[in-house]
């Protein structure tokens, strides 16, 4: 425990967060969580810092915030594969952070964890001079040696990605005044990502990756991972009806789509032999999948191509041809 | 990953971060760690955050930081009788950090990682307007159903503590200038624990925990959750050579020892029957213990005895008779 507790600490930890525990988190009255895999499974870890004024705005909805903590750590248990288990939760807070902030916050995590099947392990509350900031460690699970990985892509194997792309750096766009979003889709889907959970990728993906720093940077991961490029068609990208409209007013806003952050879907190699399998997945899973390219034997770069087959160069804020 | 990553975070993590990682943290280069425990093992999990101006001094020496990040994780590992296996890391930092601090924070990482025997097995590094913040999700292991809890402390249990009490609150005191350490033993203790790993407490101790928040405080864990009370006898407590100093020359230091946080010894619930047990593993662990009272049916708070017998009541920074 902190070596400075917050004079509410514990009241708080019982009030808001223990009825969050699960059987792992020993009612969060322990300074440890007990976790034991199921057999032939093996453990996920992985690990998302959010900061105020970083990564969400001070005054965005605590709840949201929550789910936005827990939804970028769910989405990267969904690029391998795994289930989640459960989660530690680090909150430190300015002293005078008012009292319902827990209760909101708190809230939206017991939404969220009802929604994706996992409970809260344990953590630390901790006071701090300086904007919220929130780290989660998340834990899931995978049938032994089965975890998806970055690397293991090849020449040759298909590129889909899930859901449609762009739609979360459009709706930033629409928050600062430089797009209309009459449905209110595009700012949504900025706020609140969907982890693409469910898809059982072992056995059919090759490598995957989530993408949240933007479809092109998350992709070339992939690309260095494998020592590859990457070919893909900019009319096979799946947009949202709200995207199409923009990019048809304006074919600028492909490149927003296309290099924007915080899509939160998936990019997956694929060998063509198991695109069925795939499929079949994906539609009981109801994950929408799109293939949008392919991986080619070269230097590790994305090429993004128009109808034409000419390849379209990113340059300083928008797209033009090579 | 972040949503909005450092310029130089993939650099830092390969520079000062990928050398640090074990096998399961996949060279991190990709998303989530990967963890098997042992057959027979069941995972502890705990989480420790440190923030500068809170818990630390934003001058305090980077690899000095580093391992007292670690050491307070570690600590609640050895109270669970756990043996480490990794870690799981959170960075913020401000923007301007130079980047020398990358440098030393990861040296003091790898020096204890080798100490301690364990492993990174991943993170994330953000930028935060605030002051540095950190957090660690500490991983370890127990056989299992092994866990030794805060809750399980029995009326006559003897209460056995680890090494001196009070080191890092007196050394407190001498960094303030209200107290002379001219061996520099109490500064020391309070600028880097000692966490009492390896103990085999499991068929051991009722109940453990460390003495992070001071003696009385976790004492009073230990009495909450067992619905017991504890005596403790004042003259038993182990204290330095240093710290039996301050006290002779001045008693209200006692209280200081008593209460003050940040010793990060162990605080052990030991029937009488395992008292040889516990001798011998702690001789074999080259951890020195201490018998300072019992437990005792009764309202869950901790009593001190001074040699006559007469309980000692702390009012206001200093000791009093009842």
């Amino acid at each position: 425990m902190s070596a400075a507790p917050l004079p509410a600490e514990f009241v708080r930890i019982a009030r808001y967060f223990a009825p969050l525990a699960g059987p792992g988190g020993l009612a969060l009255a322990d300074d440890a969580a007990l976790l034991r895999p199921r057999s032939g499974h093996e453990l996920l870890l992985s690990l998302d810092t959010l900061v105020a004024g970083v990564h969400f705005l001070p005054q965005d909805p605590p709840d949201q915030v929550a789910k936005k903590l827990l939804r970028v750590n769910l989405s990267d248990l969904a690029a391998k594969g795994a289930r989640p288990v459960g989660y530690l939760l680090s909150v430190s807070v300015p002293r005078d952070l008012p009292e319902e902030w827990f209760a909101h916050f708190s809230n939206g995590l017991a939404e969220d964890q009802a929604r994706f099947g996992l409970a809260l392990l344990g953590g630390d509350t901790t006071s701090t001079p300086g904007p919220i900031s929130l780290s989660l460690t998340i834990l899931g699970e995978v049938p032994e040696g089965q975890m998806v990985r970055r690397t293991g892509a090849e020449a040759g194997d298909e590129i889909y990605v899930t859901g449609t792309i762009g739609d979360a750096a459009l709706g930033l766009a629409v928050l600062q005044g430089r797009l209309a979003d009459p449905s209110g889709t595009l700012v949504a889907r900025y706020r609140l990502p969907e982890p693409r959970l469910g898809l059982k990728l072992w056995g059919t993906a090759h490598a995957a990756i989530d993408i949240s720093d933007g479809l092109l940077q998350d992709l070339g991961h992939l690309c260095r991972a494998a020592g590859l490029g990457a070919e893909i068609e900019a009319a096979r990208v799946p947009l949202s009806l709200p995207a199409r409209k923009a990019v048809d007013a304006n074919p600028d806003w492909l490149a927003t789509c296309l290099t924007g952050g915080d899509d939160y879907e998936l990019a997956l190699a694929v060998p063509e032999r198991n695109g069925a399998k795939l499929a079949a997945d994906a539609q009981k899973a109801n994950v929408p999948v799109t293939r949008i390219g392919h991986f080619v034997a070269g230097p590790p770069q994305v090429t993004v191509r128009d109808a034409a087959g000419a390849a379209l160069v990113f340059a300083r804020g928008g797209w033009s041809h090579f």
